[in-house]
């Protein structure tokens, strides 16, 4: 049998649906697969005569179809899936999501969560996803021992996360995650700055560069919600997208996932820069951020993949649902029943899919060279019944509008089965399914412990916000207010504003002092003669401790969630019920100074409740980073020499513990 | 034993989730039931002791719930699933459905469609459901012996349908099926007029009429599209809420499918005549019909279901499809991800969708009294793991969010098991599929065999429109064009408008004539001196025959589809590519008039291309009933004697039949 070729497999009794550039489809066709790669496809009767296969698989006229492209999703969190739904974003983020996630995300957490995904997903016919989360190396490893195909990005953020404790930390983390995976059959590793609004200037660059220099993709979430587009131009005066462009981030190979909201001349900066977008509409509408111009965005010639984004917020890892909802959900925003057409959807699900990844050159389509990543889809069944002919893309229309990912019965990437009959060859799902379920065990009974807690009780009436992560602050004692000029006038010093005011703060106490402490603050600004009073209620949450301690008593204190107060004290006092409460009244004049280009804050106080005797010096500085936090302590040292401080007059102490017990039946609160 | 009660069936070892008042939930539960009915839900523990069972059955730990409600879907177009998506309403309807429809629906296609549908369901977990279609009996007996519950209501359009030429037909056959099925234990009879635009008043008015004598319920679809609300304002003047309550509708039990454009008033409106709604997101986006304010109609207080719709226009009967949608298409509308809460939707799938049928007394919940209509649900499956306890209403959140309808496992309706382990117990799958696959290789062959006619060009180029149905016609030679005054000025008669323009038509005829033809027609409206003159043009397909011919040569035509003509006669022409072209030219002076209190088109027309002597008489009606026709026809007898008609003037001939060919290559059109 001279010019008959040998391979190790061959797919036949097929309609094998390409998504090459013609968009072929073989109806009666056939796959013919040598190590992890396709070397032809085609008609059955041509391969069948062509090649001798180590192994034949009839397929009994199901759909071969590319393995799906998962553009975006957080894989670990499937161990969250579900935790908390029908909540208000912050709430969910805040009072659930973080929560949770500082408790119990660890290497372990993230293999498992990793390779609970991984089962899921094949059982849905992926092949290949895009993943951003911690420990993404564990992730790497999870994935890579499933045999599927990843972009997986460390997730970079400015204040600290479950895997590093400044973005410097995961700055060095991402390089040698990448410095061990490049090069990875399976694995591309990535970077992936959080979003803009967790990032700073200096952390997008930083990215940038990284990627750059290993020619790996940079992934982030850019324009999700509304606020975020409102408080980038609130801050910068600018969109989303050119501010990132701004810190070079567009430089890198991108992908952008979400951009619901977008203006026109973004999404051509997009197109000039190669930038592409995953578009998740479930998770987009569940969070309720909007619907993303896809329409547009596809007819502007933007790559743009699919997603689901992490099954917390989802709450699955099903690209049928995802391409489905993609397809109807274009037409009802744009009152066009014929944009994004089943085709071009399942065009979005794998080829651009991988496109949008980086990674087209591997997968997305079944054509000669590219690695052989496959589904095996049964369009047969009653859901799906009967099955029309005289239109040749009605494949497309079963596929997007009808089938389910139970649908799909056999799954193979870089040539290797990962499902064969409904079964996983990879994984073992019962150790799964059983270590998953001890860890939701575990976060259940955290939970419920967490019951009836303070910042569960917060998070319950909205609004909450996080607070920028660190705090440097030093405290003293002043002698003579008129010593805080000596600072002001200094030369190395700006003012940039002055403010004066009378402040009352009440301070919500619990027995349980690991809780943490609720202060209701109204700001009263005395203003010049003439002017409208203004004031201002806020609500914060102050965790106990502090995370660090440098020299001369300055403190680096730990995050905090801070609310605008829209009821009034007595409703807190009646919500919280706190086990005591001290109040303070004091006067405050604050500077907002820049020195030697470092923006502090200088507040010079007076109490009147309790009535303490002297004047009280504050500096604090809001900081992101260990360097800047180190770097912003020294500064704090030369003012306060500057001020000329008696270092026996710092104090650890916050004021609160000035304060008298309100109520003479509450137990006090040591120290 | 004293006070243990034999029952026939005990489910143990289930999560039972009632949809009672209370929205109990047994995490270890037990449903009791004897006969059709439920006798006792709880837990395990109480019931196991309280009741001897014919048949004990252990649910695994799976979850029990209240059989689903698809408030609203059209069984038999299951077998004309996917037949063309991502096409225009228009084209999908007039050019897809319609046709297919015309040709193809016959009680064996309903009876087949409706057990298809059946079995989807049941596989999905619905055990009632809210049907609109023709031979409506036939849905019911099929319904009835897959032991299903349901809402039927027979389709009742103002032109003809695949089972009746009138409206009158379709009453009169809606009443022997409501008489026939009246009282039937799973079937509820309704009546169903298709929607307000394609009804009359008197049309509405005698279904409310006929529901109100047998207290059956009215399904209709309700302001679906935008378009239907501006049309409906256009015409009468109010919004279509409105106007159906003006022709006594809400007087009946009306449940109103889609209700996508709705504004405050109409919601009132309904909450005042109990009319109730059925949401259907998937539909509502795959048309690009819009989203519906189902948030608010909540909020004050609506009875809201949720429906499926059509297969062909979904493409599945999937509740949890549909409830996944409908629970983050409200989020993402309001931009609140609060609203739509899971427990909340999953209510609306059930007990509210039970309401919003009408029959809530026998289904909707899992309480003594209620008929056994519930679901075994297995959530336990990969995309829906691990489960968490903390929170009561998780369970809402695993059902709405991340099940799929092939999660159920076993369904019981009226007490009888319909699927055991994912097999049906009361339908032939395989049979089924067979049968659906003959009747879609038949459907497959006559578009086949359509591609390249007529209609499927018009309609491929879009914006084309279905004119009223049937029009009463007579045409004669005038002798003396000022004897049409005796009409005009007869006490009978009132002019409402005069009009007079030049008329340019060109046909384009083929030649197979079965394919019907094409007219192309300019009007130039003759003004007075100094008005602008007016050009209007329009593209008219019309199809060959006539439907009946009365006394006189008055003559009933059939069907027309009219379109603006957006594109030149030449953009038409070589479109088109007709076999031979026609034009004709004449004077037109039309007047439309009220002959004894009924509307009248008088056309007196003179030739200028061909140049034929004399001038021509036109008097056209539209109509919709047999009876107005009838009526109608009479009444231009009466006008042919006023305006002294020789009998033997009178013409059967179109005008088309007198112009010449344009081109000497064409075949001649004989006739």
């Amino acid at each position: 049998m001279a010019g008959v070729q040998q391979i190790d497999t061959l797919l036949v009794d097929a309609m094998v649906v390409t998504m090459n550039d013609a968009f072929d489809i073989f109806p009666d066709g056939a796959v013919a697969i040598r190590g992890d790669s396709i070397v032809d496809v085609g008609p059955a009767q041509d391969l069948t005569a062509k090649y001798r296969a180590a192994e034949t698989v009839a397929c009994g006229g199901r759909v071969v179809t590319p393995g799906l492209v998962n553009a975006h999703t957080h894989t670990p969190m499937t161990l969250l899936r579900g935790l908390a739904s029908d909540r208000r974003l912050d709430v969910w983020l805040m009072g659930y999501m973080m929560p949770v996630e500082r408790e119990f995300v660890s290497p372990e957490f993230c293999r498992l969560g990793a390779q609970l995904a991984c089962a899921e997903m094949i059982r849905g016919g992926v092949t290949a996803f895009a993943d951003m989360y911690y420990f993404e190396e564990e992730v790497a490893r999870a994935t890579a021992e499933a045999g599927m195909r990843g972009v997986l990005g460390e997730t970079i953020l400015k204040f600290p996360s479950p895997d590093a404790d400044s973005y410097e930390d995961a700055l060095a983390y991402t390089r040698g995650y990448i410095e061990r995976w490049l090069g990875h059959p399976l694995i591309v590793p990535a970077v992936a700055p959080h979003a803009p609004y967790t990032a700073t200037p200096e952390l997008l660059r930083a990215c940038a560069e990284l990627a750059l220099e290993f020619d790996v993709p940079v992934l982030t979430h850019i324009a999700e919600t509304r606020q975020e587009v409102e408080d980038n131009r609130r801050a910068n005066n600018m969109p989303v997208v050119p501010w990132v462009k701004k810190q070079g981030l567009l430089d890198a190979k991108v992908l952008a996932a979400h951009c619901v909201h977008l203006d026109h001349g973004e999404i051509h900066t997009f197109k000039n820069h190669g930038t592409t977008v995953v578009h998740c509409p479930t998770s987009n509408l569940k969070l309720a951020s909007g619907i993303a111009p896809i329409a547009e965005m596809l007819a502007h010639g933007l790559t743009v993949g699919v997603g689901t984004d992490g099954p917390a917020s989802n709450n699955n890892l099903d690209m049928f649902e995802e391409m489905h909802l993609a397809a109807i959900l274009a037409k009802g925003a744009t009152a066009d029943p014929t944009v994004l057409p089943a085709r071009q959807v399942f065009n979005m699900a794998t080829r651009m899919g991988a496109q949008a990844m980086f990674i087209d050159h591997l997968t997305g389509a079944l054509e000669p060279g590219k690695r052989a990543d496959l589904a095996v889809i049964d369009l047969s069944a009653l859901h799906n019944w009967p099955r029309f002919t005289m239109d040749a893309d009605g494949v497309y229309a079963q596929l997007v509008y009808a089938a389910q990912s139970g649908d799909v019965t056999d799954v193979m990437c870089n040539g290797r089965w990962l499902m064969r009959d409904r079964a996983l060859l990879t994984l073992d799902e019962a150790a799964l399914r059983a270590a998953a379920a001890e860890v939701a065990g575990r976060i259940d009974q955290f939970l419920i412990a967490r019951e009836g807690d303070l910042l569960s009780k917060l998070v319950a009436i909205g609004g909450l916000e996080r607070e920028e992560s660190f705090e440097i602050q030093v405290k003293s004692r002043l002698d003579g207010p008129e010593r805080v000029r000596r600072l002001l006038d200094h030369p190395d010093t700006v003012v940039v504003r002055h403010s004066h005011y009378r402040q009352y703060d009440t301070y919500f106490l619990f027995g349980d002092r690991t809780q943490g402490r609720v202060r209701y603050r109204e700001d009263n600004f005395i203003n010049p003669p003439g002017d409208v009073p203004i004031v201002r209620s806020r609500l914060t949450f102050t965790d106990e401790g502090k995370e660090r301690e440098f020299s001369d008593a300055i403190m680096l204190s730990r995050s905090r969630f801070i609310a605008p107060a829209s009821h009034s004290r007595r409703f807190y006092r009646e919500y919280f019920r706190p086990d005591c409460e001290r109040e303070l009244q004091k006067e405050r004049r604050r500077w907002h100074i820049d020195y030697k280009g470092r923006r502090f804050y200088i507040n010079v106080d007076t109490f009147i409740l309790p009535p303490l005797p002297g004047t009280f010096l504050e500096i604090k500085s809001r900081t992101w980073s260990k360097n800047d936090a180190e770097e912003k302590a020294g500064l704090v040292s030369e003012m306060l020499n500057i001020l000329g401080v008696d270092r026996a007059q710092l104090f650890h102490e916050e004021y609160v513990n000035f304060a008298q017990d309100e109520r003479a039946d509450a137990p006090a609160e040591g120290g």
